[in-house]
């Protein structure tokens, strides 16, 4: 098996080269839908989690099954409205709804299977971070965190910051055309997304290539930093801690850093310098002299009775 | 797309005439788990629920990846279970579990998204059936009904005959070797699963075909019979109307017949013939000279508030 037990896909070999990848993500409504998302959000979203991680592997998702777990309640109106987020989240990632299956449920849940066709040296996995490369993020965290406290706790905002933060929740983009992009450059050399934050994606990469990380530069998101200010909470955890960003986690032989950085800016986005990879084990954040250590926290979906 | 939508599979074209094929299928425990089915064989029953449908296009399943939805007060040792049973369903037919996901659910829910490749003029559809045709069957219909009377009801029977009846409930098999050895004769115009039961198959079969079906055999199980004298049951309900039987129900091109025959036969099975396909649209059952219209009618999971 070319990619191990436990990367964000698995994979299958076909013939000359070519593998099968396959991924599968369920999204239950009490712990992956805050209030405020509607249906339709809730299932383009379902779609959004699963291309993520092809995007974090350099893969091009093609086709995708979903199964449908359908509370008794649900209107005919409700699951068009699902049936519209899965087409929007195939559409814009340029893939299809090839089928799936329904089925009566106490939650709703949304479990999409992604499937693609790679060349097996192409794929980027978790494990390749090699000391001296660099530490890069396609965007900004903070926002996603920040934007789950307003609809969870109502907390108060500008309105042109609030529509930033909320959005980021419940409108979360894939970087599938960076990943593309990043992955045809060869400079990449191990890749995660954020999906569970950007502490845990890094611990996963240090673990995964046996080094360390400093970290001297964090990607804050400046809407996510005025929300911090305002409601006096500590930034760099809503930046490090947070989690659904589906930004992507990378490290970059240095050698080829233009090229990938180049490759990013013209698929659309960008690409950021946060840190180096280290030989000695570690994670730390190093700013203005100070060292803070990174913590193994990941995100941790929101109980089902903050919400309902 | 070789394979139409609502078709048992789903396929994805690669290149010198093979396809990827993909199916998901969601069982959920108060549809789909009778009482007295452990957690191990509702996880493998989940596995052989999506072989089936593999084996009724022809197809050899290659992986599969599986969510959990998982209930809070599962034990360690439930978890461990359901891997079990998810290894032997994949094992039993020849196909390996490649990763999966989980997460937090009311219901236990174990959706299994199965990838195998063919040759896309091997592939089996819904839709060949030609009026003609010999109308088959890789075995005897009614024990999974009967069955399921007795898990759900307590209804008594002899023990040698109550043993048949519940394992063909709490231990399915997928006719997966027939399927393949099937496939390859070229003999079969099209194959559906019957795990909407038998009347259920016969009539998606005329429907896409276009044709009617003249059944002349009621495929019925001895043990399914003694149960339904036992009880005053119609047998002939039993074995039309039940479900979650995974026989295959196929046409065959009459010069073909004995080909297919010993195919089933040497693949470790049988196939009976039970009728013909008719020009004339409708489906009846003609047993000894009298004529009974076979229903549009399918198997309906079993509600919640009669399992738990």
């Amino acid at each position: 098996m070319c990619v191990p037990f436990g990367d964000d896909v698995s994979a299958w070999e076909l013939e000359n080269g070519l593998v099968a990848v396959l991924k599968t993500d369920m999204l239950v409504d009490k712990t992956d839908v805050p209030p405020g998302m509607s249906l339709q959000q809730a299932a383009r979203k379902a779609v959004v989690m699963n291309v993520s991680d092809f995007a974090a592997k350099g893969v091009k998702p093609s086709a995708l099954l979903v199964s449908l777990g359908l509370p008794k309640n649900l209107t005919q109106k409700d699951i068009v409205d699902l049936a519209k987020g899965l087409n929007a989240g195939a559409r814009e990632n340029d893939c299809y709804v090839l089928g799936g299956d329904t089925g009566e449920t106490s939650d709703l849940i949304i479990n999409v299977s992604l499937f693609g066709v790679a060349r097996e040296r192409e794929i980027v996995l978790r494990s390749g971070a090699t000391p001296g490369d660099i530490v890069a993020v396609t965007g900004f965290f903070g926002k996603t965190s920040a934007g789950l406290k307003i609809l969870l706790n109502n907390l108060q905002v500008s309105a042109s910051v609030r529509k930033v933060l909320v959005e980021s929740v419940l409108m979360p983009q894939a970087r599938l055309k960076e990943g593309l992009a990043l992955s045809r450059t060869g400079a990449v050399s191990a890749s995660i997304d954020s999906s569970d934050g950007l502490a845990w994606s890094l611990h996963e990469l240090a673990r995964a290539g046996k080094v360390g990380f400093l970290i001297e530069t964090l990607p804050l998101a400046k809407e996510a930093e005025r929300f911090a200010e305002q409601h006096k909470l500590d930034a760099v955890k809503l930046a490090l801690y947070g989690g659904e960003e589906y930004e992507l986690v990378l490290t970059i032989k240095p050698g080829l850093w233009e090229r990938a950085k180049w490759a990013a800016v013209e698929a659309g986005g960008m690409l950021m310098s946060i840190g180096r990879v280290t030989a000695r084990r570690g994670l730390f954040l190093c700013i203005d002299g100070k060292r803070r250590v990174i913590e193994p926290r990941g995100y941790e979906h929101f109980k089902s009775d903050l919400v309902r």
